[in-house]
């Protein structure tokens, strides 16, 4: 889990100087309080939501795992500690789980289109996640069922168009096995051509964006026959969405990366009821 | 505009350790680059956006301000510089414009329907804002003519159903108003009743929640009769969407409050080309 | 209560490598201590103090609660635990405890004058604090029996002289307003016609400021007689003293903020004392 | 002077999320202000207040050296720029200088005092500043022609009462001349005959606290028969007022501490105009 | 580079309340200085040295790249600016120019003796670099001509011997392939069988460690003969020294890593000069 | 000890999004562990090692003091507790242990050689120490049985020959003099009558550098006949080493100072097992 510092700043952001309202009318007493779903989805977040509220004294019991699928009105997480804390900490608490359990229904969602048309072939995140939010976004992810992609422009190597404005293909593959030997290489490809010429350069994984389905199949093929296949893992992106996402998967491609998993994301519906 | 700090964050998260790929492959050099729309709506985050890249000594100019409606296919910003700081903020920057651009969007959208009926009344943000971009997420509301509404728990006192569980309203007022003169005393309200009971009390504005327009309506005209009307700001919420939000500017209220305006963002679509 | 991290910066700061003296000449002992009162006054920090020491594993036990009256010779904290934690504490505790009490005591003196004349009119605190110490400053004044007043700029509309150097006092309150309606707006004004303009135009609070108390009964007398009294509160400020605030408190005005409680403190004498 | 960051916070302090009034109702122009003394005193923070302005593009002209005496009506700062950044600084900046000049002020009355019995005896401060002000506090009593006595506990050492009751004085010396060869050994003695051991013992400073001029002076003696007064530095403390420290200077003491110039300051008047 | 951020923490770290020496003895003077190499060896540090010279407004040029061999006399940087500032940077350049200067020179050194014996073959940092240093002690490495390696736990798969005790090697690396498509798999092995089972099961990188030269070439040997050589990079690690190394570079292994090379390394003798 | 928050910054360093490789391999169990010594010598960082494992909850026995001497074999540190944490940490433990008791086995082999022949002679640190570990590298020479010295430049006054290009001996003394009554003043001196005109001047240490053993010897009997040896400690620097520290220390001075003990570090080994 994230360090609770990371956490923490978020009930800093929303309530810098206090919480006006609860400091100045309620009484110091404890309660109960649930948190309950509002809709059927993947549950996500529960672990951070009650690590907030620990830190804050209250008592915690998580009722559901994360990743675990949730019907309406099961309650996620039982609370019971002081009255003002638990006000608190709400409406950060719901912000989270809100988020990411709409990242990991989501993308349970994609995974099972997905898998029923090819169980070797994966869902996969990217680097449009909210700016902050980079490591709980690409958990909620995982927790959906999908790969997590690279961290970030530090973690693994990925060739892209842009780059390949500023140097030609051969050479970026080549500067980027001298610069380490630990990390794949992927490289963004647009034809059939280009993929057997990147695999041969010794690219890891290609990834073909904006391709159409009949595209990326003829692609597959050219590797094949190059004997190329099984040495590169083929990852598809660009503008993939529920209504297309199965051709996709169809072809035999391993991975298959979606931004609005993280970047377009519906709120899973949550609430926090004080009881009694 | 936030502090730069707060926006570099955004890219140490993406880069903690230095872009492996851009590191290797990318040589000194300088080129120019534009960020496009790829749909039609309303633009925001540039200013953070631009901030970014001057921060790394990359040219920056601003085509358009932001808050004003562009077209897909429109030039945003235009760069010019470091070749290796261009594509290390490039995404980073997208995903401020794209999610800034996308509240921005919607928020006009919900603005132009609720105007039409009532010129008077205005859309208002939410705390269900994304966790650690409070800020700029209520600017993209502003932006896109929207009403804040309060920052957070220690800007204006809010008491909502949850409190009122544990205090009675008069009391609940009464403290509210002892604890400090110069903040406004919001309360949510469920019957004609009540809004009547609070509003003499000494609340300064009305949260009905989840009330039917015909609800909504009756209890102005109550709050009429009792000549409390003047004395109050009215805000309606819960689960008002594009397809109710004019049934509700009709019936007089002030202020209509959208969780989804931030909790359930569309990404706006941009692009970072490098050119030549 | 402040985050304990802002807290450990202060002792962070007394001993950014550690305590010289007691890590070379103290042995791993525990002990007893106190820390007790040098005057007559009203205690406060003691919650903050407590919490610096428990973190060092010390146990405390707070003898009187914040915001009570205390006489010289008091226990305020009962300490036990690591001599050389009691130690490394000692002085950050003392000067939290002295300024807040300092305050506190001053701001119970002022209010007491003011409700003797004026149940209804409270003390208020100022921007005028220590920078770094707003909340503990404001704390204080609230713990004395004084309104905090606005948190700083960013809670609280504030229209000052300078403001209106710059732009028409019709306009900066209709733009004021228009920014955002969960706010009140206060204005500050020097004479009746800019008050009842004032009321007019929506102010919610008036700042009279530098008025002598004939000014201000004239001033109430003109908004009554313009049926606006009751729309705004009304505030003074400006040099006002323990020898003129009996006078200010019997015009009828609701608040009187004092810089001079959080700029101009006079230290609350405290001492620690190691027993045995 | 300290970093600017350290500076920043005290604005970030006083707006959190922005200045709500000067950016709903101040036009994006440029104007000219000034800061002036209310008061006749010393000037101090005027570096760090033009740090500040400087930070947000405003243009300053420090108008007198900070330590330098000034009247009432002079002015301190001129400054240019945009109205919205000077209106964000103007209070901090204030509060800056209203503590540090306060302080200064008070300094050089002490100090000129003292200097007027014994041009060898120096006024000192003490760690009795408000938390998180350490550096600037001691700056101010420097530039007020105070000595600034050690920064913290972890800059020299200093044996004080309460470490006495748990270790012996001779023990502590040695412990303390043990621990480290580069730092100057203080120890808090209450009689003559403690004095002489402790300076016996290799104690380099001698720290008189709550002794009477004649105690002092009979100390004073007993240290010269003994060959031991130019060996040490003797300090005095406690409770030593503006109307007493004269008497103390003239035993020929080499330093007087006072905890009153950095914990109860009165507030040097400054304010700022904005022209035209 | 390093964020100038993380720099600045050194020089925080040296002088928390400036440099007492500096400020008192030295006037408001420019002045100045070199800083020369007093050995022979690889540049590295020089970027970083020169990027804090110039944060403190210090004219810096930088005379020999990173990475460039230098002799002892050798000038490195060229420095122009206020003797105050110089003098408070001197001593945190220095230690990360002799720091890393010390690692780049180890590695190279080590490196030559590699590439002697065999070309496709390269040295490797560790992650036993100084706390809070990896990324200078990593970048001296690759300056030095070495592979960085894994930057630390976050990037890339290492499964050594002690995660081997927990789980079993095929269940490791079936693991470790669902939970990411994007990252190389590096597994530890003690024996010829495990390095082919571990190549089998689709690790990407075996680790060969504390294994004797005839080891290694025994079990290349068993891998060429499975057919699985190519599909895997062969790294090993555990002891090598100047005097063995070569011979392990004659096994054709790819990778030899190195934890001494940031372990224990020896300091770069340079020296700061203040001219006239 | 330094703050624990200091310490998880190199946690955070190692895994700054998790540890890929444990949280997709191990399972949630528990474990025992050792850390043991592979060499002789004196065990330091032992009780920040054990901070670590704490705070992610592993249980820790701490089995021989830091400062005390072990021999390859011994177990330093038993663990017990969640697998995943004892791996997280293990690598940074195991790096501040081998920095830290390398540091301290250095600095007790060169005391032991120097006590042998003169026992009121001390081993000192310098500030090159590695940046960032200041305050864990000279609490490591402390373990080792030297002293600190300054611990940096706001911590007592040392003028070097780059000082004097700027400014006379005597003025830098009596500057420094001025500035501030608590602290000791050091000085750097080349000649016997440097060193004369330097203790008459008021310095309290006077540190020789780079002078031969016969050049000391002779100083400090010019400063004998001058009256002047008991005022003033004497310090030697200058690539003093074991060859040549004997020879030193029977000189007669009172420090000897070494850049080596934390500039040139010879890792101590240590290593973790999984038991079980």
């Amino acid at each position: 889990m994230v360090p609770l510092e990371y956490l923490l700043r978020f009930i800093d952001e929303d309530a810098p100087s206090g919480d006006l309202t609860s400091e100045s009318i309620i009484p110091e007493v404890s309660c109960r309080a649930v948190i309950r779903a509002e809709q059927d989805g993947v549950a996500a977040g529960l672990e951070e939501a009650g690590a907030l509220f620990s830190y804050f004294r209250v008592d915690v019991r998580q009722e559901i795992g994360d990743g675990k699928t949730v019907k309406a009105g099961d309650v996620l997480l039982s609370l019971s500690g002081p009255a003002k804390k638990i006000l608190l900490v709400e409406r950060t608490a719901l912000n989270i789980i809100g988020r990411m359990s709409g990242i990991a229904t989501q993308t349970r969602t994609m995974a099972d289109l997905v898998r029923a048309e090819n169980p070797r072939c994966r869902v996969a995140g990217t680097r449009k996640t909210c700016p902050g939010l980079r490591e709980l976004d690409k958990k909620a992810v995982v927790l959906g069922g999908g790969d997590p992609h690279r961290s970030g422009l530090s973690d693994g190597v990925l060739i892209k168009d842009n780059h390949l404005v500023l140097v030609p293909v051969n050479e970026a593959i080549a500067r980027a096995k001298a610069a380490g030997a630990c990390r794949k290489i992927e490289i963004e490809v647009e034809t059939a051509g280009d993929a057997v010429a990147a695999a041969r350069a010794g690219a890891d994984i290609l990834l073909f964006d904006n391709m159409t389905p009949d595209s990326v199949r003829k692609t597959i093929g050219n590797l094949k026959e190059a004997g190329l296949r099984d040495r590169v893992t083929i990852e598809l992106s660009g503008g993939i969405t529920a209504g297309t996402i199965r051709e996709y998967a169809q072809t035999g491609a391993d991975l298959i990366s979606l931004g609005a998993l993280t970047h377009t994301v519906r709120n899973f519906s949550v609430t926090l009821e004080i009881l009694e």
